[in-house]
């Protein structure tokens, strides 16, 4: 499978498309086998990932990795022998992190174990319980209704032990040590737009990255069960995140096509806030704009106080704000190459106006003659005036303080339509770049 | 008499209401023994209350405490002996401090010493002239109307020599130094709304206070003759009130029932102002809101440029905003149990809030766990996120520069309801207090 | 001719419109003897006008002054010897800076030097090519329709060759060093919005200025050729503009009735667009306000970046906005005594209040005592308060950090209404000046 910008053998949104139904129906949880399996399919795609481990029991800030789950099969058998619920039909059928059971029980007691969702009766919902011990079985309202009292029989074949937690890392260098950041997770059973989305989105992007020449700023591109991954990382890399990170952006539920979703950061005026801002306000102008108090992904970590990175959500349909969300209605027809592909559009989008937005100062006092350098037309009549509106914005405010968005907006373009403009300039010696500082903030250290 | 909050034998608001009705009856002026016979009333209920002189001349920044005034009798007597405007009918008939005479006039030369409102013909004004040397009476226009030409007995029984301005202070000291200010103003003879609202539950607040355990603020009260009263007391207590006032309120027209008032202080952004607009909006969410423009109180003191406390004003109905205002139709009927006791709940709600609105910082980095603390449901389902997005937001916020009032706006709950919820995350040793310094400003000394 | 701001024999809507009449025939250009001719014409109502020379190839920042232009006739004859084109009819029938020539042509060749207005086709538009090396003639549509297939003799008797460029400066001093700037410009030819309005309106101003007793500031004023007259005068006087000019207005159609406009400093907070904008508010509460974006005069150089002056525009119609602009229908019909007088005015007012609008600080501690110093009513009744509201706003806001143009913004009156309630209150010895420093701003330099 080969992916291409340009349309060739198959375009980027078929190639995301096509990934993640190869990742659809793997059992991935916060830990074990399924998350393996899982990074390693992306690693065929991106050779350079690095997939590591953290032993369970390792101490990550106010929490311990968990032991390591891994699930082999699961059922509830009737009195005739028939698997009425079964994990080889569908892997949300069993609760995440259930404890390993075999039992022969009444309907009664099987159903303080069942779980269901009355208001949407053909979904099975996705139920987790990492930290408290149990063992449970999901299934649709439709199904719980024909149950018959009876005896059943439970089994769940599962080890709940002593492992490691695994997760997905790439660095791409660039020339200078600012880093952007790409955080995505994967720790979801067979769901699409929360989880596949985010996984092959991300995937999408690594893949441009490395083709680009002259990258100006580095990437670190993370692959993370939720939460408790973000957590064990930010433990390991936070001086070194918090000194190097200029934007970064949680990737998530990014692959439907029905809106534009946009979650700021805590603190809401970082320079990821100020690009996501600007890109979808010209990309995609209906976007829904959230507060940061409808978070609930790793922005919870990476925003919180103390660590305070720049980042920041674009999603297409938001996590808890669709239907489908968290049942299995959230498969692979939920999902389209359109899908993918807008949310990959923008997010290229960001990270290219990350890499050109600078602030610039005018090397000259009062105006340069733009005319002597066959920048501006020599005959001046009452028409001429509209083309260099652009020019004329750029010197006006490139005093060093403004930056390029801050410009663009003052005159209501999407920035890259000043790049060109820009590179010119610069050409003619007329603007210099203003070196940029990334803030250090040893705050809470 | 006992005053309970409880509903027991008499009820706050009926507290409040009956003292001000023992208080109606006595002339106040800006000084003399109607200030004196109210205060030593109010030591009655408030022993700790400490009733202060200053003598006449003392010199207050640029005003001097006045001559001290008692008025005994007064009245205009016609020719058939009738005592046709008498001071024991109501002591509004006289002019404060009117200087002591004892004439024979015409009805013409009477008539520049009467004082009437033709626009509320039924209502005796209420007319002072404390710095200009003159004696006048007020009646109703409707009694002017009356009078017939012919020859008039006028006597006024006053005496205006030196002697002492009276005030009343009381300190209830708190765990630290800084200190909330409660003032009120005495000085205004029989009228209900403006001012014995004022006086009475500032009263009952004190009461409260003095009831509590294990207050956090000291409490500086006081009961001032309005303006001059403010003055002398500032010019005592200048730097020890910059350095440990964090927020002001004073109290006065707060007897009636028909709105809330919120008066905020001169540069607008004070704690005081912060605490009073949430509580308000929360508690009487259709207050009317003014500038510090329409001040007329003892806030004009207070706030002014050099002294810059930061003090605020909740009232009912505002001074100067309500047709009774300084006039005998300001009279007991004006306001109500229920009118005092709700100024009197908001109140306590402000002084309450700034006790608890403290700024803390959560000790972990990254999310604490709060399901090993039992702090959080450890079954994750659709359902269960409603109930902690007070504590998701408490945790998030706790940055050492929100402090409760802006995570309880972020979310739009009135604060109390975050106060047990912190309680419990500092007992879990999640939340730390931030020490708060109160600021001392000299930039005027 | 003599000026008048009470009637006289002449009023000064009459006297400016009258001098502009006087100018309007002459055909100014960047350089020239046009120039030089204005000025001198402006010189016999300004003795202390001064007229100064830099010379041709002077370097100035990115430009260079460009070589001196003066012509003396131009035409287009066609083969019966009528000349159909002819610069003694209207001298906009030339484009500024035209190559001298002498050469016979055909009908097509000639067009490609021919410049009109389908759109206006009764209009001469105004074309000049400054820095690029041309000759051209400008004719309405009209005529241009009407020329027939034929051979053609052009003649421009143009010189175009080392000199000088001209400019007059006027400095009025006042008692600090602090400057006022007022800039107009002197580069069009036979223009009366644009331009003759500006120079007629500044002279008046200069003219007020100068028989003034007891300015506070300094006046530079500066009658320039546009755009490179702005240029090298700020690169002649670059350190001295930055560390005195406290506000500019660069003055420019100034002429009609139409409306009135602003246009903003570039970066929109300084004193200069303060006062600029109450002004307005109160004296043209209809004005049209622009950003920045919509600049097209001297503003471009004095607010470029590392320059940053505190100059912007008041005008009555903008340049760019009205439909004459930039051709032979902005003539003297367009401009008129009454709008030529009302901008006067309006800077006036501006100058005013540069001129008065201080900060002060109180010289009490709490309100000081007004009645003592009869500057307050003795008697207290419900009716006194209303006269005392600018008094009461003025004593509280004194505070060192209001000046009056804030403290009228809050009660909502023009600032001139407090000037002279301040001037009583500073002869009580209750107001005293803040100092004001000019801030000197090196930062580019």
């Amino acid at each position: 499978m080969k992916m291409t910008d340009h349309g060739g053998s198959i375009s980027t949104g078929e190639w995301m498309y096509s990934l993640a139904h190869k990742l659809f129906p793997i059992c991935r949880s916060l830990t074990g086998d399924g998350v393996r399996r899982s990074l390693r399919l992306l690693q065929e795609e991106i050779p350079d990932l690095q997939i590591r481990e953290i032993p369970s029991g390792t101490a990550c800030f106010d929490w311990v990795i968990p032991d390591e789950w891994n699930i082999h099969d699961a059922y509830v058998m009737d009195e005739s022998g028939n698997k009425i619920i079964n994990f080889q039909d569908h892997n949300l059928h069993v609760v995440g992190y259930s404890l390993p059971v075999h039992l022969e029980l009444s309907l009664d007691e099987l159903s303080e174990h069942l779980y269901t969702l009355p208001a949407l009766p053909h979904a099975i919902p996705y139920v987790t319980s990492y930290y408290g011990r149990r063992w449970g079985f999901c299934l649709t309202e439709a199904k719980r209704l024909q149950l018959k009292p009876g005896r059943y029989v439970v089994h769940i074949d599962a080890t709940l032990k002593a492992g490691s937690m695994t997760y997905g890392e790439l660095l791409i260098p660039g020339k200078d040590t600012a880093e952007v950041l790409l955080s995505t997770y994967i720790c979801h059973p067979s769901m699409a737009n929360n989880e596949l989305s985010g996984p092959v989105v991300t995937s999408a992007l690594a893949k441009m990255l490395l083709k680009q020449k002259n990258r100006r700023h580095s990437y670190r591109i993370l692959f993370l069960p939720e939460t408790i991954g973000a957590i064990a990382y930010l433990s390991l890399h936070l001086d070194a995140m918090k000194s190097r990170i200029l934007a970064g952006f949680v990737i998530n539920c990014v692959g439907d096509n029905r809106t534009y979703s946009f979650l700021p950061s805590r603190l809401g005026e970082t320079k990821a806030d100020k690009v996501a801002k600007h890109v979808l306000k010209h990309m995609a102008p209906h976007y829904k704009s959230y507060s940061f108090s409808d978070r609930g992904s790793d922005e919870r970590q990476y925003c919180s106080p103390g660590v305070d990175l720049p980042v920041v959500s674009i999603m297409r349909s938001k996590y808890g704000e669709y239907p489908e969300y968290h049942t299995s209605l959230d498969d692979m027809s939920l999902i389209s190459a359109e899908g993918l592909a807008g949310a990959f559009e923008v997010l290229k989008s960001c990270l290219n106006v990350l890499e050109e937005n600078k602030r610039y100062l005018i090397t000259t006092l009062c105006e340069p003659q733009l005319g002597k350098r066959g920048l501006y037309p020599s005959l001046s009549t009452k028409e001429t005036g509209k083309e260099i509106a652009m020019i004329s914005e750029i010197i006006a405010y490139t005093d060093g303080s403004h930056d390029l968005i801050d410009i663009a907006e003052r005159i209501g373009v999407f920035v890259p339509a000043l790049f060109p403009i820009v590179h010119r300039l610069c050409e003619a010696g007329l603007l210099k770049e203003v070196e940029e500082e990334v803030k250090i903030d040893k705050s809470h250290l």
